[in-house]
């Protein structure tokens, strides 16, 4: 879309204009316009508008050759923009003003009849919240995408031995399938906040007009049916003043992207040459200006730090909302650009580490060597005592913090210690205690619901298709 | 409950010391140490518990006598907490370490069972998970009362008019009962964000272990029925590293608060004698130290504020999950504090304004009297010119602002204005305007779907009570 | 200055391709190009160039006649740039590349010679840096004005009695020009915390170069000082890794925005019609687009809004720096937008309020009414009968409380109680009294040092135009 | 201090119940009481009453002898409070009338001396301005300690060789002493902040009264003095208003918060059995309850986490304060607590880190086998080709990126390829071209200033002595 804006006017203010007797300040021009930022509302701008025409015609509001004709001349506006031809003028100040102004151009002064039973804090509100609702549906498509990636991944690695950490520590070995299937989980409930935001917000605010309603025999029910919403809204002035669907909006994808920074913060760790765990492809890689050497995963930094201008966006709205009284004022202006700046953050962000995760590469022989170290199954070890020795689990720990203890003084990992070495800490010990001391017989032995056993990982994965990609 | 708190130790750590050859450091003590705040889960620590042993006593995991005085043990605990007499150990870290050790001293070494197949990263997150849900169903009772308190004073003031407000500019005449409506609706929203909230969050983390599940054959769908969860939770790894039901939790409650530091602003600017619209009661009134005939209405304003620490609690936990790498670490830890400060915050906020607003006096008077300021019913004059002389809106609204300049002019309000006046402005005009000058007739006029006319009011309260107080 | 930015590229990465075999994903260009935003650093980046480009000379480094063709080849893009001719390339990334890209094209591969011990890093610190410095001294400016205009308001006003508020309750009478005052003192301190901030950030980055420092003889001390710094940073690790004084710039900001925000809700406060303090001129009102009488102060109620951009923006960049590891890390990029915008923010902010202020008419009558309103000479009161009777103020205050109890049973003011009245409280009340209830002469004695009485406020606004106009 | 609160009450307020009949609901005096946290300003309050009344006495305001009496009792109180005999009243709301009503019980009415020509607005500004004044002077200290135990591990490890990162890829070898460095000066300009904020907090609040000054004959230059401020505060209705020192105060802690987050961050890292950099001693790693092997680095992870709850609380206050109209209002209340809350947090921090780096020991080796690693001198290499075959920087670089790839595809290091493979990619290079490839010599070679040669860290740590622990 075009976003030629012109400047200058000489002219009153043609919204509201009748009773001053100057034209504005450049500054209060400066401060209050908001077409810069409110033209990406078009398009729900002008379905609004001929929905909201379509029933002042069905009313008798106006008549229907004036509605056909304010019909036809939004159609022509919306070409206009579409192709970028139209001039926006900043002492319009906003997307609706600029409408309607071209409008009249257009067809003359039936144009006004469009105003009828509405004012611009009903308008906004129900263009914001349609801009929001098909936001939501978009991110849920990305993320349904990124999930998909997630999900191919964990079934390549279902059986790839890894450490799992905790305090990022070596804890316990899991497999790479199982650690990517925990992501899938967090985005799956990032979708359901997002839904449960989508369904709350679907109320239609048309024709609660400046915030009292309106004497006018308007059909709400008719308009809020054809702009797709669930229903018209309860309480005229709660509508004008509402934006709990903005802060619900960038609350679910602050959480969202406190998921996304997380991944990015492993991925980050998992390239450098410590961990060594991934290989990024040259398209996702940067280099550097001075040292010739480096592949850094810029992309995967960025979207960790970009978590930061979400929350940001999230504390501004906040900040602003808080402590105003009723009905609309016009501090509300500014819940548009965290909006839109999140929106266009978090998509980005969904399609780069999609787009990463596509082009990455596991070392699964790293992985698979660095499960082994840290006396990752130790807890397999103080299992075996109270399952085969019959003492209470914190004595198996006990007797197994010792054995560690034994391990590491000698340099050594557990399943290399001898038989004679264990009898030295617990007598009771017997050589089938060697069995669970290795990793990959450890993993395969957490087939509790939710464990990370590969057959558990398998049978996670097919249930995963269906909740999350059908 | 009791808070003794014992500081001092000098024995090494009774739940992971086998490996070290020293107490902790008293630095790490103090800021290790949570039991000064997670003592406050220790109902569902051992509710958790109990149930835990159960499902360990049915799997013949251990046998059904150890598990009985597990049991046993466990109640006598909760009886010591209940009333008092149980000394807390900051040694012992933890509200778990500490019931674990107690119940190791009433019935031996068999508690070490309790711990069979289980990690203080499950528990810990299926005692908060529990506390988190008790929460929202505390405050969505809390909120229901102030709803119910909101609906009676919307029934008693269903016609009695004052000022809408934009930009905190008198706009067109409404009703106090549709203002308070207004309210209602939105603590109808936060109580659906509440709700959904606790429906995402109900899966229980039992049975996760540290991270990756168990190789013992434990039924975790057992102790989520026992525990009132839909569901046991789907992915291990995810399981004990999520905190979203943390930070949406505070984040419905953020939006609440929002809500609530609106109406404390209204009060706060209602009180003033400028405003004078109520009276709030001696009750809810405080004086100054230096000046003896102050009433200040502190509640309203400290409501107002604390909306602050409840948007630090949001920011500060989500700093502290950006960038987390999987699975559990420590600083999830510091996800308690802040929700234990919102819960205790935002119930008193709510009994709060519940009680004032009992103990509140509107001046329907006052109220009335201002509603007629302000040229409150030029949209109605708006609206007579296109309905009876069938201009466009776009045009009635100048003639009217032309008609406001005069009214402005001449010091008085457009009803004021004789027929000549008026159509000096325009000539078409008529004495059957003077009808919708009137702000009583202004308000009845207002019937459209969630209008401020005294019917609909009356319609919208009906239909609150069952939507809301049912 | 011109922002075209061409998209496209099909070649490797200039700055660091060296090593890679495949040019960048379009998904990496876009997350990573910084273009967009960092060209606002181009006059620094030219700057730092040549000076960097004249030591790399005078250390002979690299011969003279390159020297010269570099810097002439500078002055030449500063030239394109300035005049929007430069073609901005979102494949080159950065403000960097493009110029040297350029750079390049126009005097060939000497332009290489450039880039000699200097690496992005300390490029773009001391870039920003400067931006940041020169920042600081536009906003000082901004805030230096608005002081002025809020002194030569004082003045008009330094004795024109309103009512002082505390918890939004008339409390005492004060005098407009001492209220005025309040801001100005705000603003000196929020001049100074930045004043602190740029003598912080004034140590040179350039030379520190990737993260060690280099080989190459450098002389920082000849950049520092021609590039107005006080000294080169000391630690070239902490110099690529600290973005401390964005930091501070965006706190210093936040609590200046705060200030501004306080003026602004006092002044849609006042313009409200039951305050009625102020009319703002046509020039900053605004209209409604539905209700015809509307007088709007959209621009006070934008610049308390904005303030949660600037407290968002601040959130935003702590979120960003927040447990870095050394030295630079690409999330460190994110530190610019916020700091542009809030640049930009606080800049339309300043000059607004400045603006608007000039334009507002207060209604003198309308304040000296409230004053005398709510008893705000009760304190004067109670000081009257410490002083004449010899009670402890405590005492005096409860006596105090009780006449303002009296007066308010009997609808009246305390100075139009009789002396009869008076005396049926505390025998000793004389005559004289009624001198104190006077708000006049209640405003006259408050001569103690910070005290509002007109002889005060007079010598305040002399002593404020010495400290802070000078 | 004890902490013992007393809750019930059945009186009338004593501070202010003159006017009213009724004494406060419960629940205006749970919000509404500051004396859960107030009471930590008990020396402070005690002490500026004392001032306060030696100054009404030096000025004949109150008589000598009650003076003294005032004092002896303030005295006595201060030794209550000191040995935790005091009983805190939650009716009497907060420290200010807690000890005022001692002061009563103790000496009689004639303590109702002591409010003469002060109110609470003014009391709690200079008792809280007070305490913050000496949390810096603590914190300062703290600090100090902490940069002392940095320097002498710089000096330690002044030659230690360890890898530089950017992007967390290794980059250049720096040595230890060098990258510790970082921290002290990061620190000192922590300490330069916070000493900022001192400086500019320094201004008496005590007696402007309640917003305007008094008619009292006071002396504001005395209390100062005695007080240890620099002078008395400008402005009467600023000073009540004003909360800048604890938005200044809590702005610089967040930003030392985040060099600590950092500092904490590589720790955690470096504890990773992939880094392997440092082993912490037992005094300050923790275990697990169910992995008897883990040595968790606790205390590093809830430093860095510690960091979310100081911003938390900066977000807090801004949130508060933003948009209040002048003076005092209620919501002021809401300053102290994440003041409070910040003070033990941050010096809990500081602590902990001092103390836990004291106890760790490094691995020089693991750390200079690193810094071989990832073609760390390949920026040497580049520099080199500048030097000595005069080809301009861009063009080494590239070069050099070539030698790494053909490095990388022999899996190798730059050291180890052949003079023959150097020169197939450029024929100029000789043989002394390995001087620079070995990591010791090219540490040895940054000699630039703030560069990372042992030599210059030796003399930066002798400077940072002088600067910094003098």
């Amino acid at each position: 879309m075009g976003s030629k804006i012109k400047n200058k006017s000489d002219s009153i203010n043609k919204a509201w204009g009748g009773r001053f007797s100057r034209s504005p300040h450049k500054l209060l021009e400066e401060i209050n316009s908001s077409i810069e930022f409110d033209q990406r509302l078009y398009l729900e701008d002008i379905r609004a508008s001929k929905v909201h025409a379509a029933m002042l015609g069905k009313q008798k509001i106006v008549s229907s050759g004036d509605v056909k004709k304010i019909i036809e001349g939004l159609d022509l506006i919306l070409l206009e923009m579409g192709s970028g031809k139209f001039i926006f003028r900043r002492d319009l100040e906003d997307i609706h003003m600029n409408i309607e102004f071209r409008l009249r151009e257009l067809i003359g002064d039936i144009a006004g009849h469009l105003h009828t039973a509405r004012s611009r804090n009903d308008q906004v509100a129900v263009d914001f919240k349609m801009w929001v609702r098909n936001s939501i549906d978009v991110i849920d498509q990305l993320i349904k995408s990124f999930q998909s990636t997630l999900i191919n991944n964990a079934e390549k690695h279902a059986e790839s031995i890894m450490p799992g950490f905790t305090h990022m520590q070596i804890a316990q070995p899991v497999t790479l399938g199982h650690h990517l299937l925990a992501y899938v989980e967090m985005l799956g409930r990032d979708r359901e906040r997002l839904r449960d935001c989508r369904k709350r917000l679907n109320e239609s605010p048309l024709g609660v007009a400046a915030l009292g309603g309106t004497s006018f025999p308007i059909d709400r029910d008719y308009t809020s049916t054809h702009l797709d919403f669930d229903r018209p809204s309860t309480n005229s002035i709660d509508t004008v003043s509402d934006r709990d669907f903005a802060l619900e909006y960038l609350s679910a994808i602050s959480i969202l992207s406190i998921h996304l920074s997380r991944f990015a913060e492993e991925y980050v760790l998992w390239c450098t040459s410590q961990f060594g765990y991934v290989k990024v492809g040259d398209g996702f890689s940067t280099g550097s200006s001075i040292m010739p050497q480096k592949r850094n995963p810029d992309a995967a930094e960025l979207v960790r730090a970009k978590t930061g201008r979400i929350i940001g966006a999230l504390s501004n709205l906040l900040v602003v909302m808080k402590g105003l009284p009723m009905s609309y004022g016009k501090d509300m202006q500014e819940d548009k650009e965290p909006v839109f700046q999140v929106h266009d953050t978090i998509t980005l962000l969904l399609e780069t580490l999609n787009g990463m995760l596509i082009e990455t590469a596991f070392d699964k022989e790293r992985m698979a060597s660095d499960a082994k170290k840290g006396f990752s199954t130790a807890t397999d070890l103080a299992d075996w005592l109270t399952k085969n020795i019959g003492v209470p689990f914190r004595e198996s720990h006990h007797i197994t913090g010792q054995i560690v203890k034994l391990a590491e003084k000698n340099k050594t990992e557990l399943a290399a210690l001898s038989l004679a070495q264990l009898k030295s800490i617990d007598s009771r010990i017997d050589k089938t205690v060697y069995d669970v001391l290795d990793v990959n017989k450890a993993v395969k032995s957490r087939t509790s619901f939710g464990g990370t056993a590969p057959k558990n990982v398998i049978d996670s994965i097919s249930a995963a298709r269906k909740r999350f990609l059908d």
